[in-house]
């Protein structure tokens, strides 16, 4: 998706060797027109397949996902980190690991709104090490909900996520796939 | 806002006398075609003032922001919670207390994105004591950037936050304001 990746190269900042920040335009703050061109990508690549909900997890999935669902016209379910107090029962759960913030999370999913019925497409911001990706999956599996596909807008290649995913038949298409960033400079493959 | 009234009227969920659960449609699954409605409605209210940015704090408000966002084309900036590695620095931050998770926690919107020449409109799902609008309150204070006004979805009326603002002068418009839920009955101001 050529406006994202120009939006990238003019606006990310690397650090280091594999962290990318898109505060900008996607993580902090937000561009809403790009978000809209995201969704109608999404929909070009998965509009085909009967989807009929999207779920990704909070926070920085949330904006992209309701992008996506515009275009779709379902609803979005985004799983809920941690243990609040106003969800606690009746819900599927899986145990992630956050990076960046160097802590095992868990997620939650309702099963009022998570079943067998349902075609999903599953979206967020960032592939890297796919853990999230990983714990979304483990909680469809629970559903008995069918999984469609999963729409990444940025995919480290460099990392192992996205391998693993594709070697698992999952049908992922990453808007825009950065192969390396080796001395801060960005290149797609 | 009758659509929302309706709404929450049909599948909000009351526990106890002060907890709304609304995860069908706002706060959990995400009934986008409202989301929408609920953009257009906050355009209707303060489409005249101006605004350049839309800040609101994640994750709940994150919907609701990119929503009215769009309605406006401005950027949406959402405050982040904690101390995650890549925003440490540079940042605008104040201290808020989440009652449903019973813990307080640091809001922190980066300098970059946030100045005196900002004309700001806060949007978040709910108001209730208030807490959380006031540490963005104190974030716009320290940015220099100009309050234009405060949207809300669902407000709380029978809690303080809604009178606190008002008190101030804050321009605030809520969507949905409940009066009270004794006995799990809500009724509407």
């Amino acid at each position: 998706m050529e406006i994202l990746k120009q939006r990238i190269l003019e606006d990310a900042v690397v650090i280091g060797d594999s962290i990318l920040k898109v505060d900008n335009f996607l993580n902090h703050q937000i561009d809403v027109a790009l978000l809209d061109e995201i969704g109608r990508e999404f929909h070009r690549r998965f509009g085909d397949f009967g989807i009929t909900k999207i779920l990704t997890v909070e926070s920085s999935g949330i904006s992209v996902a309701c992008a996506t669902a515009r275009e779709f016209n379902v609803p979005v379910l985004f799983a809920k980190k941690g243990n609040a107090s106003t969800l606690n029962e009746g819900n599927y759960r899986a145990t992630s690991y956050s990076f960046t913030k160097a802590e095992e999370y868990v997620m939650n999913v309702s099963k009022k709104y998570l079943g067998e019925g349902d075609r999903l497409l599953i979206i967020d911001d960032f592939l890297a090490n796919g853990l999230a990706i990983e714990a979304l999956l483990d909680i469809v599996r629970q559903s008995g909900a069918k999984l469609e596909g999963v729409g990444i807008v940025i995919e480290k290649e460099f990392q192992t996520g996205g391998r693993k995913l594709r070697d698992k038949g999952v049908h992922l298409e990453s808007l825009a796939r950065i192969a390396s960033m080796e001395g801060g400079i960005i290149k797609f493959s």
